[in-house]
């Protein structure tokens, strides 16, 4: 590094301090910190004394420093997993608007797979966050680890059994037991399943579901194919179902909206199936293009507004009062009586 | 806040020490700074030590605290609005990715629309972030503050013209051209353009260019109707279209791709038009749904995977070298013909 550039590199930390716009403005710099300071009181006449000092001289807080001084970093991590489950976007970029409305910034995180996690929790903790979200599984030891640094934790979609943690998910199980106790009280009797990435906690979740309900009913036989949660994925996944059964069955359920997608246009492109008429198929999530009018799913949508809000609180919450003791919130997911499947008007 | 409550707080920072673990292991305290700094150098057996006395004490380095020192935050800052154009998620996550590659975390801003810039940039400088990517445009003054503050920023899909900046970008013109010569060359006269939010500089550009092409092609009379780059804007644009003109016209332009879906489903469903049979329709990003077979879109596919790598090096060059000098990046989308317009088959 030239010594020109390392100087200009530190001119961006280096810069005007608030004991510089304290002494321009005439004030003590305890008054410059409590007109920066959210919450903190300052006569509107001294504001604007001190903000026309800052502006004249560039003076800005330093967040990071001023966060290891309070103790508090006023930044969270979101740990999402990079799978192509599309209703994962939207529920980061409500995070980031709920965390934003309480001047929270969310440091982002993403994994390759749920399985990639030890290092990035690693760094998670090495940028002394407030609090973490994780829409990613956590062993017992790694949430043990968290939780020896006393950091808040909220798990989105994902709960550990018998260990007091906070999460907020959707009812998966719920919603796959009312689809397919639709089916079938409409008449389906053969099913398939194509299930999600073997390390997607919520696949498995989904798939469980679905299979409790199927057994219920007394149904055997279920095909069970593996996808990614993309759209290919579903395509080949009906492909391998018609392969494997010799046919269609009655009902295809999809562990996401895009692999029931695929299944659709598989069906009706390669088999030239009628959909519902020939198969039933199912999605879950309740995403934008479960209701293009191509697909019009049936399908449960979880409510991500109201998770993302309640992850939102109950993670600040936390941040706050450290003793809080954990909770669990799960909702109940939209059901959604799309044209994909058949199912009997007068019913639920 | 309790006395309790304030100790536990307080145990998320006042951890042990690198003394501390130096003490343990009876090492010097630079000897297990450099275990724990990227590319120091430090003996397998000297590590091993130093490790066994971290984990004994659950020591972790404050990268924070480091930040301060070493004048580098190792965060950047990646600012998006929340429009809902899908193509963003997958921008966000890639550059996420790219970033992770490097041991350089991401500080998520996402803007209610592209106007409500002011606050947020405000916020990212006080972050004291090494370096900043932006998909919101941002004013002179604004790109001012930013380099008088001397941290690099990149735009994305964004630039400004007459001053050096840096940005990496798809031609969004060139591809709007391509789409109209395609359908003007394939015997397409009347057009409709669905543009989206005004806000939106991208949008801007597409429209731009297909209106330069219709005229360079002859063609006036283009109904310009605008939409929110939704599903539901795209479905009424449509409606729209039809009613001011009395009919469909040949060919309907959407500025993104979830338009043009929604376009689509709205001249199947509500006029009982064949597509491309009755009026071409075609999009732009090459998003997930614009290859779903229902709609097979004619489209321009951003090229994200290079344009994120692209963004990311040009970033952390910049970083690195804050005198070099502005360099613009431009890539030409990849063009895709779907069965959703009539393009003449042995043109190009």
């Amino acid at each position: 590094m030239s010594e020109k550039t390392q100087k200009s590199t530190r001119a961006r930390w280096k810069r005007a301090t608030s004991y510089d716009v304290a002494e321009l403005a005439g004030v003590s710099q305890s008054a410059v910190s409590r007109v920066f300071q959210d919450g903190a009181s300052a006569s509107k006449q001294m504001r604007k004394r001190v903000m026309a000092a800052a502006g004249k001289l560039g003076y800005r807080p330093n967040a990071i420093a001023r966060g290891l001084i309070t103790q508090r970093s006023n930044m969270v991590a979101v740990i999402m997993s990079q799978q192509t489950n599309l209703y994962y976007p939207e529920v980061l970029v409500q995070l980031t608007q709920h965390f934003s409305n309480h001047r929270i910034r969310v440091l982002l995180f993403t994994l390759k797979s749920e399985g990639d996690i030890d290092s990035t929790l690693e760094q998670v903790l090495q940028f002394r966050v407030d609090g973490i979200v994780t829409a990613a599984m956590l062993s017992r030891a790694q949430l043990a680890t968290v939780q020896d640094a006393n950091i808040p934790i909220v798990f989105y979609n994902r709960s550990l059994p018998d260990i007091p943690s906070n999460s907020v998910r959707c009812d998966q199980e719920e919603g796959e037991r009312w689809l397919v106790a639709e089916l079938f009280d409409s008449g389906h009797r053969t099913f398939a399943i194509v299930s999600g990435p073997e390390d997607s906690s919520v696949s498995t979740e989904r798939t469980t579901g679905a299979l409790q309900k199927l057994r219920e009913k007394g149904v055997d036989g279920v095909t069970i194919v593996t996808g990614d949660y993309g759209y290919d994925s579903g395509r080949s996944a009906f492909a391998g179902i018609v392969d494997r059964r010799g046919g269609p069955p009655d009902a295809v359920i999809a562990a996401n909206d895009v692999m029931a997608i695929g299944c659709i246009d598989e069906a009706r492109e390669s088999y030239g199936l009628d959909v519902p008429g020939d198969v039933s198929i199912v999605g879950f999530d309740g995403t934008g293009p479960a209701r293009y009018a191509a697909y019009d799913l049936s399908t449960v949508r979880q409510p991500v507004k109201r998770m993302t809000e309640a992850a939102v609180s109950m993670l600040i919450d936390r941040i706050g009062n450290p003793e809080l003791s954990a909770e669990k919130r799960v909702f109940s997911g939209e059901r959604i009586r799309g044209s994909s499947a058949e199912f009997a008007a007068d019913l639920d």
